[in-house]
């Protein structure tokens, strides 16, 4: 195999890719990138266990492809992407040396590599899954920015290592939990077929960095055990997770006791002043709440406590006195990437509260609060 | 003890003194800050065995401190500087609360902290040393940019790991060495007597990093056993290294075989695409080098090698092929900090060779070659 094409084209194509390859693969062909030269294009496919990414180049203005012979091998991705980078040609001239190595060359410097043993390396299987859904890419990448801080990293139940997506019939819900706190989002998609999936963080993370425009549709196929994100002659394909997830538009609470409204510029520096006390890792903040305004208590038994009040807000029903893990109200209110108002309804001391921007009815933040001797 | 103080006035006082601190100091005290106060003024030290930080506050406009009682006692520093960066007011409030708390608050929020205990701080001696050398900032700030990576990270012979500061009765020797390459540079100062003294790089990173501008003078006292570097009402202590430092500028060639120039926006990108091949963590860069231009090979056996041509190179002399460490010929070339032309002046293939800016002869790199098969 043979061709040339521009260096940071191809650079930024190999790239993309290689985020399917996990760092410790037991297989060693899994650290590397199959370069596939067809006739009239590159097909180039990186994977894990879990996860593929394909992409194709076809001659254009841009890369300057020349395809001299067709054929294809394996290269180590960390190796190939770093001589690639630090090369110094506008293009580059890649082809195969012998039966085992590949070289890259410009003007004044060549570059061999060995290549992998093509027969550890099994062909992901892309075929299409048959139930298609039509999502903007700033929809993906909300749900990565904004929902997906509430799974969980570690669970038995595997599923909450994941987000759910979900259709209603009319609109698509997101939701990720670890059974503690609760993010939940409506968004806008086209689909035919109701459906009910749990993709793993890294698959959304990946579809968020490699394609590009917000405003782009990114088609999304699934069926029962996997996913494809396809956009741009790119493809992300991940497993899906197992498992029924809990149903959280459902467990929303309806009826409040008590509701506040706080500047979130204002209550973000002091719930980050008050957990810096910890016991045992966890921050508890203990909170009493009051129309006189709120007082928020945090201690760690070997170095000291904060007290702070908060006189800004307005507040509304019964007074509540009640503790909170602080990092989880924390990140709530930082998710909703609001600089305005940020609402908080109360259902009572251990039940969990609501957290929103009266701005935007479709996110909703749940947390639970803490059982404190307090 | 009781003082008012603006708060980012503080913070960056007790930052700066909170560097002398090890993070994993036996002494828990020793993770602390004396905080002590004089009916006009306040003390800050903080240490660890090697190194103490000190530095005094009088009341003035900036810091509008208003000191209302005297004492003193110890903080934790990591802790009491997370409080006060996250704090909010422009200025704070800092007592004793009982035997062994301290409060700080604004008008919102009161911190405590569990203080350390006194008697576990042994104050630092920092009687002054006879010897007084000025030195400007901008000086010190090149010796650890340009000077101080040729030292040795660890090595028995200890003084190895430390700059050394000498005088030559006119002018200051910097000079820094792990015995594969050295790093040397006359620099202007003041002195009435002649020094040669090896100062750890914390300590002058510490000077670098805590005085502020270039072209202030930096006063160093020095005897044998300890250094203080003073500005600003700032004293920064350490011990020194024992033994005697090789006489580096003794040993910089003369004679020379050959000698080449090129461009160090052109070389480095060269060097930075061979260094990726390693064997055992080490890139052995084998160079040809002749009238005609430079060629570098380096290889690494599981993975593949590189070949690279460099024609942009004015050279004369004897034709050579030897082998050299190729992160140290970058470290070099790169502490030159010229975009500019280097010079290179060769006395054999085994022998050191010296880098060098032809705008700068005060400053001189030499490196060693490897002794290699090639």
């Amino acid at each position: 195999m043979e061709f040339f094409i521009n260096r940071s084209y191809f650079l930024n194509k190999i790239t993309n890719v290689s985020h399917a390859i996990s760092p410790n693969s037991p297989n060693p062909s899994y650290s590397g990138i199959l370069i596939f030269l067809h006739p009239d294009m590159i097909h180039l496919t990186a994977q894990d266990s879990t996860m593929a990414i394909v992409t194709e180049i076809h001659p254009g203005e841009l890369n300057q492809l020349r395809i001299e012979s067709t054929g294809h091998m394996i290269v180590d991705a960390k190796y190939l992407i770093e001589i690639i980078r630090h090369m110094g040609g506008k293009n580059i001239h890649v082809m195969t040396v012998g039966d085992n190595m590949i070289q890259v060359s410009d003007e004044n410097s060549k570059f061999n590599l060995f290549t992998l043993e093509l027969e550890r390396f099994a062909l992901p299987d892309i075929k299409r899954p048959e139930n298609e859904i039509k999502i903007s890419l700033k929809n993906i990448r909300t749900t990565v920015d904004q929902i997906a801080y509430a799974t969980s990293e570690k669970d038995a139940r595997t599923m909450l290592m994941g987000v759910n997506f979900r259709s209603d019939g009319k609109r698509i819900i997101t939701a990720a939990t670890d059974s503690y706190r609760m993010a939940l989002n409506y968004i806008d998609g086209e689909f035919s077929q109701n459906f009910n999936v749990t993709v793993p963080v890294r698959a959304l993370q990946e579809a968020a960095r490699i394609f590009k425009n917000d405003d782009d549709i990114i088609q999304i196929f699934v069926n029962k055990r996997k996913i494809q994100f396809v956009s741009d002659r790119t493809l992300i394909q991940s497993t899906l997770y197992d498992g029924t997830f809990p149903d959280i538009a459902a467990v929303i609470p309806k009826n409040f006791k008590s509701m506040m409204e706080l500047d979130a510029s204002m209550i973000i520096p002091v719930i980050e002043r008050g957990i810096l006390f910890k016991d045992d890792g966890v921050a508890e903040l203990r909170m009493n709440l009051s129309e006189k305004g709120i007082q928020i208590y945090s201690g760690a038994s070997t170095i000291g406590n904060a007290d702070q009040q908060v006189y800004e807000v307005f507040y509304q029903g019964e007074e509540l006195r009640m503790a909170v893990n602080g990092e989880y109200l924390l990140q709530a209110i930082k998710a909703l990437k609001t600089l305005g108002k940020v609402r908080i309804d109360f259902t009572g001391v251990i039940t969990p509260f609501k957290v929103s921007d009266p701005e935007n009815k479709d996110m909703t933040m749940l947390v639970v609060p803490m059982r404190s001797s307090y």
